[in-house]
């Protein structure tokens, strides 16, 4: 039930999740957030915006980076410290997301710095930024 | 339905969106990000952790800031740029947590930043961070 | 596939539906509705309110009435032509809600009208009023 | 966190809230309301009714109302008294909603009452009422 500690992981270390997101990301997102801004959920709104069509929340596919440090790098057990992120390109409807975190440096105090990153289903970027995370520690 | 612009936006600017954060939250947004983290879903789990208790995700607290930067300031038609964020205390179930957004700074092209917070029912800094935006702009 | 139509409803029929109204409820009709209230989604708030506790939107409790009529009486290939409802009490939440719908006037046109109700699981009454329904056809 | 009070209501106000109604919306009214009627959940069953394809719940249009009134007019603290609503025409998956209230009238005891009308994308009517809400009240 533990993810990786912080003696197993090694700069360099990446992994990968990947998941199409749909309309219905979209209204769990807002009944989270409270965000209705018309460019979520008003397609007739959206047609007259630049990107021509609905786009997801940023923060839907952030949570992706949330998924792996959570479930695979380190996993279980990981606490979030922090994450900056920045919005490159926007997320339809039914684009499928593939978010990687890659440890870029090794801190004291178990903490760890990983690169994050989201793409879609062309190799465009959508997301960028970095996560600093406690890794899991092994309870006796 | 557009919020205001950059015009409209003045330094010092504040609005604020509350909300009680509940189980059905992380069991909506487990299904958004994929982040079935023990923490977060394994109440056995989180008894043994220092928490003692589940924590809600930090990403639902950040997605309020979402929500007010989408509903109110500036509100629709909003574009989100960029958010660094750093979680200063855990989220248990049931807290109330009140998200708060304030002009700090107007940048060329249309850009705001904002300092953003999420404090809880008893006034503990659950987040801090701030958010770089574009105004909406007037449709002619 | 098809419920009762106009020649097998007779005044007086009635037919009930009981759920619990709880917060994924709550939750989901935020969703739906973008209604945010705090009455039904602050619990701080809440508690200064003369309610002293969050309460359902009163449109979750009308939905039980959708509910019994889309299902059971007539049931499926019922059109929803109008509803009146007037609000006597409110629901709070895991509060178990009966919705009851009962014939009291058959109109031309394959029109039907009913008394609706909700009461909670003390016997108070939530909400009263009329719906007007097309009874289901018969396809041939 | 209070919206407009009586004295600050006037008659001719009115506010609106648009959203498109998806796929997701009529799965989530079903789970909250257990109206499963084949009109809504069915598209092999649509296919052979005068709508052609499935239709949104009607009280899912209708809730949006409840969105205006609870978020913009009067805002938080309203107290929703009573709602009557006539559905004119069907809403489809993917058809975008603009809710409407309008203040008609100031009654004694802090009561409102409210215009409600819902249309579509290409302006026809969707539904049509009255509201009657009492106004929030500004807490010493």
């Amino acid at each position: 039930m533990i993810g990786k500690t912080y003696e197993q992981i090694s700069i360099g270390d990446c992994e990968v999740f990947s998941k199409t997101i749909t309309e219905t990301d979209i209204a769990l997102f807002s009944a989270i957030s409270g965000d209705f801004n018309p460019a979520h959920v008003n397609s007739e709104y959206a047609k007259k915006t630049k990107f021509k069509k609905r786009i997801a929340h940023g923060m839907i596919s952030t949570s992706l980076i949330s998924g792996v440090l959570g479930m695979k790098l380190p996993g279980p057990g990981t606490i979030y410290m922090s994450q900056t992120v920045r919005f490159t390109a926007p997320t339809y409807i039914n684009d499928t997301l593939t978010a990687k975190v890659k440890v870029i440096e090794k801190l004291p105090k178990n903490r760890i710095k990983m690169e994050t990153t989201c793409i879609n289903q062309e190799g465009i970027l959508i997301l960028e930024g970095e996560a600093l995370i406690l890794a899991p520690i092994k309870q006796n």
